[in-house]
């Protein structure tokens, strides 16, 4: 696929979305955010791609929403919204961070982020949907909605909460300040700081684990499972679907080759793919109920 | 205003509330509860409020309940209730601790903690619903409800694990140990620990990042949010709301100076005010849901 | 007690359960986890029991399910089930680790993980809802489910992001990677690493504060309001449960007794047993809501 604002690449069943717009600071756009979307549809429907990798083109991450419109940034954004018929019960606009990241979190496919510069705005939400964060030593972070006179986008007031704990969701979020890798490390929201050079390497070993070693149709599975378990008002809920997922997948041919491979000592190798062999209760959840 | 058991000051846009028994280790004190609320409601209706810090008269934050009256303590509060008509579906009698802390959850204005001392019982409660707490090095925390013998008060069953964890949360309420500034710390119960003398120049200097660089509208939408979207399910919950929030806010004038000053390398002053401008959808609950 | 996979013995009002099937690094089999949850039931009925601890006969905590069985391992399990009259609705067949892991987090005593070697797949889901868990410098943990090409059992899909973090529960789910001590500590999956011979010592000492200090009846209704509050969208049902709580123990002897030995600094000695004097709205949710 070509795409203008970002790239996208698989090698080694790894898909890579590299955010592209350097001359800018890789800032986004709504092309890009369509753009993204699209390449997660080619990762969740290419059953080679058992991992995709987000980063940006050096030196940023993303520096948040293009603001070189100016003082007109998201009054253009807000009109453009409105020629259609706005109803806020059932939204036909939707806040373009949301939409983007409500589609990552739906990824059939785990998501590790690279975040090899600087992450503002809508760039330090988008990561937050992904499973795996990682940063260089060069990675810088902002909330600055409040800075801008604006509110969270991207569903970051429930992801951030989330991910870091509410705590340190208010402090980023209520005084809008740009913080460290190292501060990023301490609070959760990456899970390891390495030098820039040795970002990719970082991202792919990890990816690497999960392509070589487990079970695609698990994999996809579990991520939904966790995800969505958060939500869960219960562990009964849980309860419920494990014991459908053990039994539709301890019966099956991966569980045969995951057991038999570990008491061989060998790489395994898992014949289910996740285009074809999804159990019939999957999604679980209503149709609809996630459209983005 | 004019109070018996705390002091209310505003300082250059910052209210400060500082708990005012110091010849009872400022223990709250039904009369206590009510005039911190009071003060809430104060700082609420201010505009020149951007933030508000509690902290307690040297040499403790605040005691817990007052012991003073021995063994009929907690038998004379409920006995006050009792005396009214007690409906445990629609209860006229509140736990106090609950009801100042859903108020202080129910803040518009972003909310301080500064804990300068013993901070027990109520008095660990009562920070949980803060955005934002400092510890200084002489600070001791317990929530030793197990043993005296009654249970989690301040709706700390709620707070207490989703700011520490359920681990963490489990470990202090079911063995109701004293603990340290450095635990609290390394918990995340605080975002820092200063010396004693430094406590309110670091609590300020959190308020003036808020109060200079960050639009008032903004701050409570977020603050709103953030901790509302806790109890939700999906995060299309926080989509819709926050979509909203944008449509709203990017049309506005705040959006217009934030973008401008950032472009401009100023300060930003923002025109909107919480009093008039908040959007016609806010609250976006249920009105009595949050009664207290 | 008698049985034939564990140990259960009760000395100085803590009970400790010890997997016990050294020649297989205690793998879990079935009769294993009827015998936990059998042990769970005496604990529950019994008053002289104030605390409970959790750990494996050396070298291993749990080791996960047994494997003896190859390839069909997983399958004979579903076979088994699917004898009966399975319905995905009302499902007669559960997960056998959901199953015993809603019954620990079921348990009206406080639970202590003492982790001293390897914990895998049910193994490491088990100590999930336990209240604190302790690890040895020896133990290790995986969450290998997608190796085995199987998910999340355990409720682990529900208890896993709620007690290390949704970001850390993907790291681990996802990648099944082994990982030590020293990570599950840096998570927050165990509170703290010590030594192997310091392993229950340390444990028993956490038990030792809850039943030298803590008031049982406290203890019990404090350990269900904070699991319980985990699944609350709002702190109003903690207020709600909250206020119950303290009506009911404010006028009751724990309560006298624990201001008292607090006022006189002597070791308390609380007069309410479990048996028979929990409050008439305990349990506070639907019957059945948690059949396992």
């Amino acid at each position: 696929m070509s795409f203008e604002t970002i790239r996208y690449a698989v090698d080694e069943q790894i898909a890579t979305i590299t955010l592209h717009r350097p001359h800018r600071l890789n800032a986004f756009t709504l092309e890009m955010g369509e753009e993204i979307i699209a390449a997660f549809d080619e990762a969740d429907g290419d059953d080679n791609v058992r991992a995709v990798i987000v980063t940006g083109e050096s030196p940023a991450f993303c520096a948040g929403a293009d603001l070189s419109t100016g003082a007109d940034t998201f009054n253009r954004v807000a009109d453009e919204t409105q020629s259609g018929e706005f109803d806020p019960e059932d939204p036909k606009w939707r806040d373009r961070g949301g939409k983007l990241n409500l589609r990552i979190w739906d990824s059939v496919k785990p998501v590790i982020g690279a975040i090899n510069g600087a992450a503002v705005g809508i760039g330090a939400t988008m990561i937050l949907p992904m499973d795996i964060r990682l940063a260089s030593m060069e990675a810088k972070f902002a909330y600055p909605f409040a800075r801008r006179g604006i509110v969270w986008d991207g569903c970051a007031s429930w992801f951030l909460p989330r991910v870091v704990g509410i705590s340190t969701a208010m402090d980023w979020g209520l005084t809008g300040r740009t913080f460290n890798a190292a501060e990023a490390f301490e609070s959760g929201l990456v899970a390891r700081v390495v030098p820039a050079e040795d970002l990719m390497a970082e991202a792919r070993e990890r990816a690497r684990l999960i392509a070589d070693k487990c079970a695609p149709v698990s994999v996809s599975l579990m991520r939904r499972m966790a995800w969505r378990m958060l939500g869960a008002a219960h562990p009964m809920e849980a309860h419920r679907i494990e014991t459908q997922g053990i039994l539709h997948a301890g019966m099956g041919a991966d569980a045969k080759e995951g057991v038999m491979s570990f008491l061989e000592k060998r790489q395994p190798d898992f014949p289910l793919r996740v285009s074809e062999d999804m159990p019939s209760w999957y999604p679980w959840w209503e149709a609809g109920e996630d459209a983005y």
